[in-house]
């Protein structure tokens, strides 16, 4: 099998470089780039002596192309789509294109220009295989499609929350606060003064905060786990932060239980909060049982063990995103942790994990790495 | 003035003695420890030439001062604020000893075990001066003063919140989150593996989620700041991370607003979130105002402009707490970020300011240097 | 086959685990460790749901394997070592206790301690494949094999030199100096001071110049690579140093070289240093061809291009040495520039290329890793 | 006192305005930039509250000033200074344009063109002050002057270099060579693929290896003191690395020794090396007390305790240059390193203390910051 790469000099191309030269069923990659020419071992010597492909012109890799994986900036990418629906191939997209399906006026709020060839959602699917696996499979069966491939944060941030959407333990009235942090490379290979080894080592700070195009998309995968169980769903904040790392996303979510659910931890109302009593214990461990119920079949999410937290640096280079359940002190707010390494399961690493459900593989092939602790 | 140091050979000793020597009311340093003998610059070289200090037993430290600091873990300082105050000198403690007042149920709920010499909370005061400087005044003009200085999450995150509670926009009914990450110092100057460099560098991870011992100091900073306005406080959730970095607490406080504060966004409810509009941007303004009001005389908080966020790398090294103001996309939920440098104001910057209003003097003086940017 | 690995709760032990659980012709693991019990997956939690295998006692790591790799202190694996080869398997050995064959004077002069089991070393060798691959296989041929497998620090700075010295370029009554950063994982797992991260993040520092153990086993390859061509062997000064990153050693080496090499540089003698002068860079392009060729069939080391830089960060995670050949303004002394991972080229990915050679394999079965960017 | 900073929007420009708004001698600050208009608190928010200056043309900056500093490119310069000449007051350059005395050849060789005001020179001065204190002092008193203020590596290396030359006991004849590694804030503020956090981050690598142009102006600093007192100076190799952190240049240079003051390390020449014998031990503590005399008197040099060596962490954010004395194994090759904050004593720093020795000021004045740790 040919995979072609369109936009493989950016930083999701070159992982996505890096993962498919690896993957078992891949015989070679036809590399493309709309700006740059040369060779992608020119632009990133690491992969001197060990890929080496030339850099074709977008519509030269379609044509070379079995199955085709674009990471484009936005808007961009649509006339690729096109063509490989019309050759009958498959097309993964990392770029927020298709990731609203048919709500371009979502779409078009967030990211400025609404679709250029609306039409192509008609054979798109939102590609987070935890929550659309069984629509992806139905579409790819059907012929050739087009993945949405997920956002980094809303893939962290979902992956968080769906259990308790699922099991039904979240107040839906009550809004889900997603607060989260992620490395650096998640800029970008373009060098910008936010990214500026000086202006952000050793150094934290939020941005674009209650403004991030990320929260529709993560508000939207909420309503639509909610949905798949008949239930409403609740509102989304989410806030994103720069942590002076390479990969990584931590997110941290502030999920409201329903009453029901709540744990009575004070015989008494108290003026002041206590530690985690015996009853929010046990509370916690219930839930993380939920959790550890929902995702029991999924190859790549780790419900963790109680007392271990994720930690970003433990799922590094890995398509791995761990979650630990922990609830307040006072037992009415779970407190769900996620870690995932931003360019793997945020980014290159569910794209090929869309494409092995796409072409009928094994999920896990060529996404086996086990994380280095450093 | 002799300023006396007990645990001088900790972090939070090792930067009061940095501040200190500099400090221009300040004739000499006594420094203690209740383990280590040698010099001071034995254990810090980068003191070589410049402080050159013994380490005495702290007995001899609190003969030789007029004022003394202690920063040594909880439960061990007690003896010595005895003693100063009998010696009718004050006593600047970094602990959490005397963070909670008379409330030794909370405190021993927390920390494992009771006041030693509960009579001394008779003396003391919670050293955030930007919530207690009246009472302290009032405390040292009466004599010698204990004060609790107060722990570097609290003081991030109440710095962030207390305009909220005074200017009553916040809803008393519903919960306030606070979620903070802190710089490795945070964890003192003993090797663990959780501040082994290749366990946490280049990594992100939360820590004691809902069981965190600032939790109770966050929540009575709130009450007490509500309760000054005769107002109700909401409860508070707090959940600290770890960051790949030295210095630095960065805290995103969510807070939701009275509905007579929410900002009208939308003409009509809508399915899926929309970018912050115009009224949003209008709340959002107004309320920053009331933010700068707020502080406006405080010599070490700075409202940032609007459109700049909070870095630690911006406060790095100095008493400074930056604040932004921000709302979430819908106008109904304050999103306050604030940073601090954990070892200054978060912990010896603090102190030398609680000292300089014992004293009576300056309340800026030996704290005036400007934070380098990296 | 069934591969035990005896010290596998050390960071070159776990990195040991991580290369081995998913090396091709690797059935089974058998872990042990000299102290703890329990199981890998709780002392590493990155492997939990991927490798879970108990601790065993190195006794029974020994019956139950194939082969063993030990990453056990200097003088604590020698019993083992003789266990395996009683047993008639082979033993890979990450200490410096096989490092300096029959030279049991210089072994003690550095480590403190003779040999335990001399005779040992009659089944031993030094296990760097390209000084010695032809005696490993030779051994290996002859029964099972004891390989003493290479420092960090020698593995980069050996490579370095090796072709300067092959050639007869180096001039050999000139020392060689070699001044080397490495990554805070080289000082492996346990908790200290030095390696705490507020002490050595965002700083750099020199260790046991003049006296660091890896002099000896680096002086030793460089006799030991001159003599394989009837040459003189230069004397050798090495450097070690701390640098703020959690992987990686970039090795620097001076290697004056022989007058007839010289570069003509300057019609005249000249007061002041000039830029590289046409002669100069050509001179830098021939001995950058002989380095190319000597390499030429080794499958890790990599000589780059003229122009690139090794950089620590674009070998990550991978087997590959990155070699750099520069001359001095001057023309007079080559300027070698080596990066290795230490956790794999300097420790357990090249102990599984030894498995390889010993046990018939093709050398790159599991190591061919692409290493990552960031 | 109006003091100019011409550049002020750069890194060391920045750094300057940092230093020189809290020196005791400065009541104002009059602040410029070639390209930039607004304040400088725009451009460096944490300048917020504490600087608050707009930003001028320069010429206005000379105009309004009684000394005026320039942190600009190379070859801008010139004609401020001239202005400065003629205005009567005295112009301190951060640039490479008067490093070089009336030596154009040099400095054309290496920066591409030619002085512009070529008789600027006999007004200027190497701001070496270890080096050239009392050639500033002399110039000074007779009127205004300009001021070479050093680069940030031939600072570091000469200071460790100097003692060895000023007695005698570095063989002239042979190469000294400077291994160095500075923080990312030397690559200056604009942003730049080599330092754009994932590309250096958590990485090492050198650059301009054998070509950069520190390289005249640290031999020249080396036949500069050789020559003071009558002696033959060695050539330098310099190669200069980077290293993730933000300040500081760790610098280690090897002087082989003069015959003379080897140590007589081994009774017999020896097949491999052996760890440091007494005799070397010895001949290193001799050493170094050669070196503290030399620097006894300098304010900003700190000759090391035999056993600790420098860190750039514990010189972060002083004027202090650390120095440790070392020998190799085998007693005939000094191995000397030093420590600086590149923007301190590498730049800003030194060039106040320049102003101060100008000035006639006490030469520590604003420059007396502690060294925190972290």
């Amino acid at each position: 099998m040919v995979v072609g790469i369109i936009g493989a000099a950016g930083y999701a191309g070159s992982e996505l470089v890096r993962l498919l030269a690896r993957h078992p069923r891949v015989r070679s990659l036809s590399l493309g780039s709309v700006s740059l020419a040369g060779h992608i071992e020119d632009v990133y010597p690491n992969f001197l002596g060990m890929v080496s492909r030339p850099l074709h012109k977008p519509e030269e890799v379609v044509a070379a192309s079995d199955v085709v994986f674009a990471a484009l900036p936005h808007g961009v990418g649509e006339a690729y789509a096109k063509a490989c629906l019309e050759k009958g191939i498959s097309f993964i997209d990392l770029s927020a294109d298709f990731r609203f399906d048919d709500d371009e006026e979502t779409y078009k709020a967030w990211y400025g220009t609404g679709f250029i060839v609306p039409a192509l959602r008609k054979c798109s699917v939102y590609g987070l295989p935890e929550l659309n696996r069984d629509r992806i499979k139905t579409l790819a069966a059907a012929g050739s499609v087009i993945i949405g491939n997920p956002g980094c944060y809303p893939t962290a941030a979902s992956l968080a929350v769906f259990p308790a959407l699922a099991t039904g333990i979240a107040a839906p009235e009550r809004t889900i606060i997603v607060d989260a942090a992620s490395g650096i490379t998640g800029g970008g290979r373009d060098p910008q003064k936010s990214f500026h080894f000086p202006e952000c080592a050793d150094s934290m700070s939020p941005y674009k905060v209650g403004a991030h195009r990320h929260t529709p998309e993560i508000s939207r995968n909420v309503k639509n786990m909610a949905g798949l169980f008949g239930r409403d769903a609740p509102e989304v904040i989410f806030t994103p932060h720069l942590a002076p790392m390479n990969r990584g996303i931590l997110s941290t979510s502030y999920i409201p239980l329903k009453k029901d659910f709540h744990a009575v931890s004070y015989a008494a109302p108290c003026s002041a909060p206590r530690p985690p009593s015996k009853e929010v214990e046990t509370s916690m461990l219930e839930i993380r049982e939920m959790y550890a119920a929902f995702y029991k079949d999924e190859p790549f999410v780790r419900v963790l063990p109680a007392g271990i937290q994720p930690a970003t640096g433990r799922v590094r280079q890995s398509n791995v995103c761990d979650i630990a359940v922990n609830i307040d002190q006072s037992g009415t707010t779970l407190i769900v942790v996620s870690a995932i390494d931003n360019m793997v399961k945020g980014a290159a690493g569910q794209a090929v994990q869309n494409m092995n459900i796409v072409m009928g593989f094994d999920e896990t092939e060529g996404l086996d790495t086990i994380p280095a602790l450093f």
